[in-house]
């Protein structure tokens, strides 16, 4: 079977493996159709590692894929063959504490596509646990499916958010985890999302969607537009989507009080927090792991055309240009949120 | 001043009135200029009284307000004279126990235009506490702003049933209520909302805001719609806005495990709830009563354009006509929202 | 092996069965110990049935169980042979749209011990999944052991209450469930706990509780008592543990504005809710359906000496005097919290 | 009228000084009994400021107050004259928009005993708001009433941490606050609290209440201790109340997956955040600024006797050796929890 093979660092190629996983009765096959480059599979590509996940063997990059089933197991009622579907990246082992609490993305023992060890979905077919595919509405292609996984996060975040009708928010950030948190917030029942960024390009593109006002921060001063426009008092949400360590000290500066502040971003190192500044404000910080159940929530908000996400498919490139996908993604141009490869 | 004054049951007249309150320095004084008629003003218009709230003397009617200040006390520094603003009409003790935990609305204490014996607002001029006086934007006009107090009950409901983004919510019943129920639960992050009515055209207007799917139970059986569109599985939030005796019963079967209902009609008596099929759910139900700290949220969700009101302004009389204007809304045409009165 | 089987309606005899299911690597071996009579056993002693679920055939009894581990499969490194353990009597299916959310309880698909014709546990040995099965700290002993299922329902009851640090409560009825909330009401963060019954004995049991107030309501008015002891205001909990028709119109009336209702007795049939007073405090209420990740908790607070259950064991029999302790239970006597069967 | 008197940093003095505020309908007038001494008290005795509150004049000290009411306003029903109560320190404007919501501990115009330029209450008598004076039930002695202030921090650590029947929790320091936690975690549904210190009289006196277990770090790894006592799952709620700033790059070692945490310590500077770390288990930190709506609470849970904070007062001085009872409190001797004047 074609796959997108990380060979090792600095070097993909398109070449043959044989299926990953064997059919159960709880399990499906799907063809897959679409898959989304993440800033995860670039920097394998580019770096041979994130922390403590090496490559250090040929491993099959992509998670964020969509496509057609193909096989079900006998035990299988929810799936049929035909049906276009998106995939959950990570399974957990059920029977876990933390998955019979609910939080199975906190399974330590999750096993995720496309980290090391574990092969991604770059391939022409995977088998998959039918509790972890989803079906796709009429209304989705499966472009848009694959947009599923990047949106789960952003979605994620608005949840432990707790929005309520009429919460102001900033994002800060404009990069693709940023947008998806902007459309989330919005979805979510804000009413205004503030995305601070100094790339004009990214603003542009986060600013197009009704009720986004982006604010270039090497132009103006975000804590005076922010404080303007809320008479004051500032947003009920922030969320940092940057991961920017100079962003720390100061990004609760936006909120109001009794505000609640989001941690999406991921800085390597440590960073300083001002925890008077926080308890002045009583304000409530959450922070996100990926996602748990939040595949039928952002499908069922892309396919009833509350979030727009194919505005954000930048370039789709064939299988046989993969390497030039990647290529292509790897020069991280302000003006591209996402590229998808067809298989 | 000219007033409208319900001078008995069935009996509504233009007339003079002094202006009600007197400005301290906390107060401000308000030409008002756009009034919505409640169904409540219609219930006194026609019955003379709402339960315990008997009409014994001429009453001045209204209490969904919008207009212009025209002076301000010494403290306040929030408006100034010109601004265009929408008034909160119910004031409550602010050193009541229920005022300090932030739940002002529910201060038996509180005083409410248009509610035996306080009179409304139906009359040129207003003092008004600063504090429950909302500035509205530009981007608002003066009769958006008085759809601010009725849209406050749907956001209430939405703020209580804490949607989820992706939820999926029932609402019954298409009358007012029900609609702000409808495009509240929408801007609070449900992604579809089935609204369940017998009137065609009330179903068409509510049906006309995206993500709503109207559902005529006198042509469908409702639950069959829904759980077909939810897999099965139900949705997450439920609204009863109908206050239909009839309703109860049952209403909660839409619901998904775990999913959580909110009573916001009002049925005069008693009503049948099935217990164990509640709790076979696990559901939680939520109530409210008129809201709390909903002004600046409607303000901001219709002035960000987040939620569109003006649609649901059926027809605007100018203060020459007010009776005729009550004459109208006491008919209950189907496919009439809100009928305002411009002073 | 000997089990305690329901031949048929008013008929229980000991005899012998083969041991339930088989061993998976999954699984551990579990010598059975004590085992409480649950109401429900009762119940389908003395009817025959509980709602859809009859008897039709001999059926092992008993849900309430702990016991001694002597084999393990596999892949169990939770537990080890020896340990003392006590074991969730329902089993969902982990892949079920309701387990991934945490709400295990909810599946449908629950296969739950001593519920036709699911096989109880009042057998000399059981085989259980090892993530249902809970080990007892040393602090605790069996007999304590098996009253972890129903202390599971008011912890869950409480949980569902979401507690604040100095609530007061209100618990109806004193019967073992009532008494279940009333000590998880107090270990959950309450200050001060009226139970409302009218027998004598079941008061002075509760009552024997520190911060419980016992309110006999053949003699004094409770919600005089309850309103004169909260200076008028009303308690922020109100669970309602009796499922007596006649308490449901006015069982709100004991709550605070922004009071918490939880419904956890289970009466036949419809009964009837005012809404109207349930509004006018903008009460929440919660249900429960017997309870999920509730025994980790359980056995904390028990093992901890937070909360005391054994001055709730009445009466131990041993496996050959059974069919006596049920016809002890059946009676129903009004000092008798709960009888166990120590196999 | 008698008061003590911070002359300036480093002189306390027992002088005369005329009575604060006036009477208005609203307030109540209170001969002041008994008086804590809080570390904010020592710190501005020895070093003449906190922060930008700078003592530039003479300022009476203190705000843990007990009393009695001697005199009460027109409108005030809920006190008497002779009744034993506690008061609140802060003030704030109620007609502020954080007041209007609940949160009037966050209104920047709070105005608060013994902070510069507002005088304290260690005076024979206070004038103060009746809504902001609770009444104590017979149950509590005026010694017990002084001491609510500070156990209102601790519960509203607790309510942030919106505890779970059975949680067990981390609070890390031992310090007055440190034990307000404890006690408070325990109180608000905690099993198990684990307090952490390396002073052996600090761990005493915490280590007294059932359900603390006292972890001495110069002494024991204490992520060692929680985790074991934990089978390597961690605590659900981890209350920092040391402000040491060594403490935050791992004090989030301790919770499990989907934990809480709460900021109650206050250090100084900015402190290192592992934001990976708290990602990987999806924390929720919460952060309080001393209390809103915690005096009833308080009171409840000491009169019903579910908090015993008499064990805590170390030493009462009579108010001619107010300045012995602060030099006393100023030498932070580990084993002194509560140092109180009785005027």
């Amino acid at each position: 079977m074609k796959a997108v093979i990380l060979e090792r660092k600095g070097e993909i190629r398109i070449g043959d493996m044989p299926m990953q996983g064997t059919m159960t009765s709880d399990t499906v096959r799907i063809s897959v159709k679409n898959v989304g480059i993440c800033g995860s599979d670039v920097h394998y590509y580019t770096h041979g590692r994130i922390g403590p996940y090496v490559v250090d063997s040929p491993m099959i990059l992509g998670h964020e894929a969509a496509g057609e089933v193909v096989e079900i197991g006998d035990n299988v009622t929810s799936l049929k063959v035909g049906d276009r579907v998106c995939m959950e990246p990570g399974i957990p082992n059920a029977k876990s504490r933390a998955a019979k609490l609910g939080l199975y993305n906190l399974d330590p023992d999750v096993v995720f596509w496309a980290t090391p060890p574990v092969h991604g979905c770059l391939i022409e077919e995977v088998v998959h646990p039918a509790e972890y595919t989803y079906k796709l509405p009429d209304s989705m292609s499966l472009a848009e499916g694959a947009m599923v996984e990047p949106l789960a996060i952003g979605l994620q975040a608005a949840k432990k958010a707790r929005i309520v009708p009429g919460d102001r928010a900033v994002v800060i950030g404009a990069g693709t985890i940023g947008v998806m948190c902007a459309v989330s917030a919005l979805a979510g029942g804000c009413s205004q999302v503030f995305v601070i960024d100094n790339k004009a390009e990214k603003l542009a593109i986060v600013g197009s969607y009704e009720g986004v006002v982006p604010i270039d921060f090497s132009k103006q001063n975000p804590l005076d537009e922010v404080m303007r426009a809320t008479d004051g008092w500032g947003v009920e949400v922030v969320m940092e989507a940057s991961g920017a360590p100079p962003v720390y000290p100061d990004f609760v500066d936006y909120a109001c009080p009794g505000g609640k502040a989001v941690l999406v971003g991921i800085p390597i190192d440590a960073v300083p927090f001002d925890i008077a500044k926080i308890q002045s404000k009583e304000l409530d910080i959450a922070s996100v792991f990926r996602y748990a159940n939040m595949y039928p929530r952002a499908i069922s908000l892309v396919g009833s055309g509350m979030i727009d996400v194919k505005r954000l498919i930048s370039k789709v490139y064939p299988l046989n240009r993969a390497v030039e996908a990647f290529e292509h993604a790897a020069k991280m141009e302000p003006d591209v949120v996402k590229i998808q490869i067809e298989m």
